[in-house]
């Protein structure tokens, strides 16, 4: 079975993903992940809810949710992007069901109300932050889609044990959810060649990176990046044997990303 | 089985009807169909996108759905409403898994691209029109997800045979699924103690029509209720036993209109 988080940049070529998860689906399982953040931020400028971003004192961006910003990521992800995607995929022929980490509990999230962030140089807690970290899945549902054909189409948000909508990051999600499924191949794809020594440079990419030389590029991750790599740590851990960072932007992303033109983890 | 179906009004009691689910699934499956229309006409309002509402040359209205307008309402029902109630049902135990008539193919729907309308006491063809009528269910996901104990909680959009996101009527989609899936009885919850002789009047409320007796109370029903009464024919004709309507404001909304407390048809 393969995992395919793609995320949600504006020069994502979706009809790439969609017809490579129709070619690949016909000898494996696949699961896709999905992110929208471009939609999302879209949608909030033109409801002037303003997506504010936080910074943890290790250095890692998140976006602060409060009730309006968890209604406006439940209408870019669930809504918008998710809908769009699984109309892609039934299109290439491709019976795919989209839920989001809400959906029968998919993806159990466990709320990090007050966190950490540095504003001004300063340290403060954050107080009422509907986020949380996706700790269970229902791997149950999943295996029913999965086994009766279908392919699952998932995002964030994620459901607290009390019956809240939190969000969550869609790459530690998958990550959890890898581990979850026993899958052993997982792709991420974003809007870069692959993870690059300097950011700036897209022939800077890094090409291989063995499981214990994740910490030793960590330096080189910056922003959304550093999650991807906290994902592939996690997922390695839980025993996925290969993570595929891949340019989504690109003609058959997916099957790019596998046949290595991107960065090899493990 | 039991299929309810709430409409999408400001004054829906959801937590009312999430209480009566969660203790009508401990004796019988249940299949939740909702309406939006409350959400997108305010996210319509917020976006400015303008809800625009035709009249068909026999009276029915109904809502102009072009590309924008689709993707307010998935935004608004396939993202904000469905979720929100999959959460509310989750915090009553109930394990709700929520879809759109996209996913999966779960409703196929003919696109009636150009429609009569009257504008101004003259009937005119309003093309593009991006919605259809349900034909086509795709039961065995329902039923796989009803028989491993999950309630499908769905709503409109809808998905044409050649992949394309079509709005549809909730209330003549969930008759045709009602009959697809062999269910005997349906509830219809709205704004209204029951079918009233006069709107105007809540105290003018008919309790009970025979099958042969809904083509005399079709007067009655004016605006809405013109396509849910047609609901009712359909669903009678596709094998309906009995259908309720009920008032959706109160409390215990799908008991009270089960025990016969709004219009009982059949």
């Amino acid at each position: 079975m393969l995992l395919v988080k793609a995320g949600g940049g504006r020069d994502l070529n979706w009809e790439g993903v969609c017809a490579d998860i129709a070619e690949i689906r016909a000898s494996e399982p696949v699961v896709l992940v999905h992110g929208a953040s471009t939609l999302r931020d879209d949608l909030a400028a033109r409801l002037n809810v303003p997506v504010r971003t936080v910074v943890s004192p290790s250095g890692v961006t998140s976006v602060y949710t409060d009730r309006e910003a968890i209604e406006v990521f439940l209408m870019a992800y669930a809504g918008l992007a998710n809908k769009r995607l699984v109309a892609g995929l039934l299109r290439g022929g491709v019976p795919a069901v989209g839920l989001c980490g809400v959906d029968g509990r998919l993806w159990e999230a466990v709320p990090k109300k007050d966190i950490p962030v540095v504003e001004n140089g300063k340290t403060k807690l954050l107080r009422d932050n509907l986020t949380g970290r996706v700790e269970r899945v229902n791997t149950g549902l999943l295996r029913l889609l999965i086994d009766n054909g279908y392919v699952p189409v998932l995002c964030a948000p994620a459901i607290s044990a009390e019956g809240e909508i939190v969000n969550t990051d869609n790459d530690l999600a998958a990550a959890v959810m890898a581990g979850a499924l026993g899958i052993t191949r997982m792709v991420y794809l974003f809007e870069a060649p692959g993870l690059l020594r300097d950011p700036g440079h897209e022939d800077t990419r890094i090409a291989r990176v063995g499981r214990d030389g994740i910490e030793a590029v960590l330096p080189f991750a910056r922003g959304r990046m550093k999650k991807k790599i906290m994902g592939v740590r996690k997922a390695l851990d839980a025993g996925v044997e290969t993570v595929y960072f891949g340019d989504g932007r690109i003609d058959h992303p997916v099957r790019s990303a596998l046949a290595g033109n991107g960065t090899v983890f493990g």
